[in-house]
């Protein structure tokens, strides 16, 4: 852990320089830099947002907070500090954090009593709290969200969005009278996520259960939603997990019941990160930098005016009114009407910044009363009517926003593999990448061992289990379970 | 600086015990923690948001997103910590924060080479980044706003909202290509604040600028709005500061400007906390609990039915008629249908956390095609036709928010002290608290013996100098600027 003031360069964004296609991880980490997404912060390991990075994390959160608040959600706030022993509390929770915990020991020049931890999760701390506030059945369910960041030091190469010492997110925590209550809990957020990201996002993943070797410290069991990027690579795009009474019985979350007797209640919790933002990259990312789905894009098309000195005042304000136009109708529209820069660097420039639709308006298409149509997805033009703006717009936004996500299907489907022996699926792990569903024994030496010889471990165990293979992979009895491997994020 | 699990006895809120004329300070933690706004954290000087606490902070951060944006501002993220070299670079500023900075000093077991502060506000780490982004003219105004917490170490006692060692806030940090951008930056953001605090918190405020002594280290001056609480003591409710060059030389904030040379920019920095829902409970609040201003409210309107078991059914069904109207225009309305609580115990309840307007709706009332109105201000009661439900509704949510304010702003100018002599002066300081206009010679000689003597201290030097006394309340020499003193939290 070492701290030192980066050094990156100074000067305009130029365009990315390699292919995503060449060399995936420069390729990625230059849209972030000259997308203007983020940046690197002065301590190693951890990131800024710019302006335009934050603003997707906006539209994720914004949408995210509307399906919580309608099921039933409310925000909270939690202090960022944990004291040790409040942390240590849950045992095995304990352990799995603690190697990566910052730990604050002093305030001005006093040392600290007792370390306090930077929250790495909140569990421990909601929890405390929530034993004060649930005496009777009245006060259930109790189901908090909290939208803050959470602080875990990372030994290896900053990643923006991917790998950083803090990060963005939102953990929800709930409090049950009932085991199946808290289990519908974990269902309805799973939803409430894969319809965001499906839907919103454009990325396709795969539900289903994480095996115990991968499930949250702590959990009865975790359930995940796995995407697959454009480098084989799988990610983890959000978790729901089933506490069961494992937190409420060592926090004491008693209630009385209206049988007057006094019972442990059940938990949840669930969250997810500015990963998501990084899934966006990754897959629908080209050579040209960044391409976003019209739902999460903070702007959905950007309007350039193309004119010669003399035209200057014509073409801005014809195109200010499509502005206007465009906004009134609910669509998130920009005009980039500066002087100092050319036409050219500034399609460049939308298109490294991935938005959706850009609108390049000249005389001779105010004359013959047309616009021009560019997506950012296909390339296409198109031109159409003046009169048709909104709707035009719409239905473009609309193709985009499918044909995004049909393409991610196609390649996740492409890229599922169900080799028939253990050669064939360590060939495919190390050559092909992508989803490697077996069968699998449910027995941990198994997925242990096919972790050490090809780095490959269970990302989900899918819902849907009608195609499981009748073998483990690895050992050859029967299967309990078909499981996804992959190499991961 | 010692943590411990605190200890806050379980249980059903109860009503407020105490007046909050005989003992302020403690009828105030009784409405926080009764009206369920906040809750002690495990580590002393933190708290916890319970989320009717939260969402009125949602409803202040949405109302000036708003108005930030609208105003050119964007919102970005920065990480927590802050390595020691870079927050010293500013030797004023430093010295300023330097005793109530909690220092990260491990990561998991292993020893970090520099420390690292959690963050007690983010100059040096902005304006690091900045200095990276910032070449040329183009590059000017950058205007971004980060809501996140700073962290200081208290060393006194907790007080909710007031004196806290981490608080929500916003940071807004500017820069600009001349000194007078900068000045009308800084004005800008300082109306947006006051036109917030008078017209959503009802909270009257008198604006002006600090004095040396007291403006923020490292700005060079500092603008203030100060309001009055019911105890007689100042709050101070936002600063918006302008830095002129004394960050952006430090941190290299240089621009090429359009005749060709290097300037270096012109700063400034911005903020408001959660210290205004201090400010909140403690101008409008009584003795049954909160007082909340309509335009703030979480709930505005709260319908409370009121039936035997015989008639629930036609009751609820009316009274979630008139929920739904509300809220179909616009109106945040809530129907409290719990079963399990007697009308009597909702009415304490909605009191205690300060809803502007219940509607108490009985069989009769629903006979009658008529609707029951209860103010929170003035108790007063209203009956009006069940067609006239939103118009009464939104003309009565009218006159409770000019009446929270005007009743403030009585109390404000009756609490204006103007004293002919020292003596006078520090018998009203001692006697009556409140503000205290007076002549002021400029010494810091002058304002520091008149702390010492009565605990006093400059609270503002107002923009509207029209009624400035003609000689130094404490020297006697002639006064350069009307002052405000007051003892302040």
């Amino acid at each position: 852990m070492s701290s030192g003031v980066s050094s990156q360069p100074r000067g305009e964004a130029a365009g990315i320089t390699v292919k995503k296609s060449e060399d995936f991880s420069e390729w990625y980490t230059q849209v972030v830099l000259k997308a203007g997404l983020a940046d690197y912060a002065p301590v190693k390991g951890f990131i800024v947002l710019r302006p335009y990075g934050y603003a997707i994390w906006e539209s994720i959160r914004d949408i995210l907070d509307r399906r919580f608040k309608e099921t039933g959600h409310q925000n909270g706030f939690l202090p960022v500090l944990i004291p040790e022993s409040l942390l240590s509390k849950e045992e095995d929770h304990f352990a799995g954090f603690t190697p990566e915990v910052f730990w604050v020991t002093k305030a001005g020049d006093n040392n600290i009593g007792e370390k306090l931890a930077l929250r790495p999760t909140s569990e421990t701390l909601a929890y405390s709290v929530f034993a004060k506030w649930i005496t009777s059945y009245r006060d259930l369910p109790l189901k908090i969200n909290f939208w803050n960041t959470a602080l875990r030091a990372e030994i290896k190469a900053t990643k923006p969005f991917i790998r950083t010492s803090e990060f963005l997110w939102q953990e929800g925590h709930t409090v049950h009278a009932t085991e199946e209550e808290a289990e519908q809990e974990v269902m309805t957020i799973l939803g409430i996520y894969k319809d965001m990201i499906e839907n919103y996002l454009a990325v396709p993943v795969i539900t289903g259960y994480k095996s115990d070797t991968e499930k949250f410290v702590g959990a009865k069991y975790t359930t995940t939603l796995e995407g697959l990027m454009a480098d084989g690579k799988a990610l983890q795009m959000g978790t729901s997990h089933h506490l069961a009474q494992n937190f409420s019985k060592p926090f004491e979350i008693k209630y009385l019941g209206k049988d007057t007797k006094e019972h442990f209640a059940w938990q949840t919790s669930w969250g997810v990160s500015w990963r998501l933002i990084g899934a966006l990259i990754m897959v629908h990312g080209d050579d040209k930098g960044l391409v976003l789905p019209p739902q999460i894009a903070p702007i959905q098309v950007v309007i350039v005016p193309i004119h010669k000195d003399k035209d200057a005042k014509l073409v801005k304000d014809k195109a200010a009114e499509i502005e206007l136009e465009l906004k009134h109708a609910g669509i998130r529209a920009y005009m980039d009407s500066r002087d100092e820069y050319t036409s050219g660097w500034k399609f460049n420039e939308w298109e490294m910044k991935g938005v959706p639709l850009r609108i390049n308006l000249g005389p001779r298409d105010i004359e013959k009363g047309q616009v021009e149509f560019v997506r950012r997805d296909t390339k296409d033009k198109k031109q159409d009517d003046r009169t048709k703006l909104v709707d035009t717009a719409n239905s473009l936004l609309v193709e985009i926003q499918k044909n995004l996500l049909s393409k991610a299907r196609a390649f996740l489907q492409e890229n599922i593999s169900r080799p028939a022996s253990y050669d064939e699926f360590k060939s495919i792990i190390e050559n092909k990448g992508g989803f490697v569903m077996v069968g699998w024994c449910g027995q941990e030496e198994c997925e242990e061992k096919i972790k050490q010889d090809t780095g490959a471990d269970i990302r989900v165990l899918p819902f849907d289990q009608k195609d499981r293979p009748g073998k483990c992979i690895y050992c050859g009895q029967d299967s309990k379970k078909a499981a996804i491997f992959a190499r991961a994020y």
